[in-house]
């Protein structure tokens, strides 16, 4: 096992009503706040009306920023600093999923920041200090509520970037599972597939020693098996809620990469299918992901693969190694589409015409280190198996 | 799943070397130390020196209290908050196991408390502050140097009790595994014990809807079986060493019961032991649990020891219920045997003579929200079964 260091400062209140403790945990840390938000679900659900009455209850004060996009972009950001800064506002509350606190964590970093926010993105710049997070979640998916990290896009060079700093963990963050009964069946397949993806880049390490870590993966991946399905077919099954929310936090806190190297593959490509396309970030991954394991298989990998196809799908370890390894990726494609997810690219309109620039810009990421180090040409590749 | 909080505010530095960021850290925090320790071990295996040159570097003042008792005494802990006050000690270092870390607990709350210290194990007062502690760990067993739990003993009133509060959490602990290589077979082995005795009072509960919750705990059961018997046999083995040490910290900090009731049960009655009899705590819980298992197998709880038997034992899931769950309580007990604890109280010189004494005091504990509710005659009767 590699050292590690374990550090997760957010503060979780989990399940139906958590959101009366909103109040109290906001006003020992914030006056005034920045409540963003997304396209309006919120404000239908009533996620939205449940966060004020807590703000009035305290007499917190708050600014509205409405209209955080599904992946929020830098100029968002920095309209939300802007209304920091003129209304002396000293706390952030992100309402939504992963892109409206990605956001929230750029605005409540850039706030403090004497600069551009895009500098975090652009590594020009690490965040050192942040105005205090607060984050009532309303779908499983980034785990964005219990990281340190946050992913912006630039629509005027095509870029998508994420940052990381411990000053960006949310201080408090509210995940009821009844605020997700609403999401649509494709979001939470979306989410679902984004959950398995997190999970699959921190499992897939040359390096078996961190049993807790891999065995909570594949505790993870059955979990999404099993209640990603049921919450598709039974949007208001509170158990499969509730358990695909506690998944999507653990997935990406850290937990699943302790003691062992870890370097993510098909994220990075996925970024690029974002940038270019504006593609759901989970119907990316659910797509690459069967196609990167396909690719990376190997007499070198294959037991890896064979693993987790005993651990996760229940297969028979008595079989060959090749024939698990096969039989896991061919299920994992599979649950996928069982979930109404789509296989290809092509299902989506998206041809092979970007894929030497996408494959450049995904490679400035560090593939060396990866499960399997990938060059420009492998990533091309794979975006070709997809489709 | 029910509703809970997560909030582990313990930063661990885990690995080989990781005692260098000792001396930062306790900067951050504190000026001048108490430093505790038990009987001398951490003097020999430079484990105290360690720690010392790293105070030294960092300008921070200490003062030493040595001879901190396995079941740790309430008077020790008084010994200690007076030396904090006197000293104008504003911090609190614990080199060594559990006991070493529940005594700095103990006088870390003290010391800011207007009382006298067994008031918080008799609840007749909850820690309302604390001083900050850190910890350097030398046994894998308790888990207390990532919980806000500790256990102290009054030999007066043969009473063991403990208390909880969150100011208690250590702000910082060092785990380096290394530091266990030294550490004799029996305690090793005891050490495992407890930390499968902690996963099982929280994995056996009426509830299954978690399910991230009851997958660690099949997964650190599975790592005790496995690395358990490793670390007896090599105890240099870093491998076994550190995922003994990592278990021994999840399987108490809270996570295993996130989302479902649980009430413990073995240890409730092994803290009697050890009050009357000094027993070696996780000697006692080996002795006692294949018989509390036993005593509670009913046709309502077969099904839980039957899913314990296949995920932890690979036991064949196609067998009967019944048989799954007898044969899984009966590796319960042969594992323990292999490593070398023993298997009856009789081994240990103890009979009957205090059992309905210990029961009746154990009974003082809440039994009714236990996995099985427990009286006090059947509490005897788990001791006689143990004879």
């Amino acid at each position: 096992m590699q050292n590690f260091t374990f550090d997760i400062p957010t503060v979780i209140h989990f399940g139906k009503g958590q959101i009366e403790k909103l109040g109290g945990e906001i006003a020992a840390r914030a006056h005034r706040v920045l409540v963003l938000y997304g396209g309006g679900s919120v404000r239908r659900n009533g996620v939205y009306d449940a966060a004020i009455r807590q703000l009035q209850a305290h007499s917190i004060a708050w600014v509205d920023l409405p209209g955080v996009e599904p992946n929020p972009r830098i100029a968002t950001a920095r309209e939300g600093i802007r209304l920091c800064r003129e209304e002396k506002l000293d706390g952030v509350l992100a309402l939504g999923g992963g892109s409206v606190i990605d956001c929230a964590k750029c605005v409540a970093a850039g706030a403090l920041y004497d600069g551009d926010p895009w500098d975090f993105s652009a590594k020009k710049a690490v965040p050192e200090q942040a105005l205090p997070l607060f984050t009532v979640l309303t779908m499983a998916a980034t785990g964005s509520e219990m990281d340190s990290i946050a992913v912006m896009s630039n629509p005027e060079t095509c870029e998508k970037e994420s940052f990381s700093a411990p000053c960006c963990y949310p201080a408090v963050s509210i995940l009821d599972p009844t605020y997700t009964y609403s999401l649509p069946a494709f979001q939470t397949a979306a989410g679902t597939a984004d959950i398995m993806s997190h999970t699959f880049e921190n499992y897939f390490s040359p390096v078996e020693t961190s049993y807790l870590a891999d065995s909570l993966a594949e505790a993870i991946l059955r979990a999404c098996v099993r209640y990603g399905a049921q919450a598709v077919k039974t949007p208001d099954s509170y158990e499969a809620r509730a358990n695909l929310m506690w998944c999507a936090s653990w997935a990406i806190n850290g937990f699943l990469n302790m003691g062992k190297p870890v370097g993510w593959s098909v994220h990075r490509m996925e970024h690029e299918l974002s940038a270019f396309y504006d593609v759901t970030h989970g119907v990316g991954l659910a797509i690459l992901t069967p196609n990167w394991m396909r690719y990376v298989l190997s007499e070198g990998t294959e037991h890896r693969f064979a693993r987790y196809g005993v651990e996760v799908w229940g297969l028979d370890r008595s079989l060959p190694q090749r024939e698990l390894a096969e039989a896991a990726i061919e299920k994992t494609r599979a649950f996928f589409s069982s979930i109404g997810l789509p296989a290809t690219l092509g299902e989506l309109g998206i041809g092979p015409k970007h894929f030497e620039e996408m494959a450049r810009k995904a490679r400035t990421a560090n593939f060396d280190r990866t499960f399997v180090p990938l060059s420009v040409e492998d990533i091309v590749n794979i975006y070709r198996l997809s489709l």
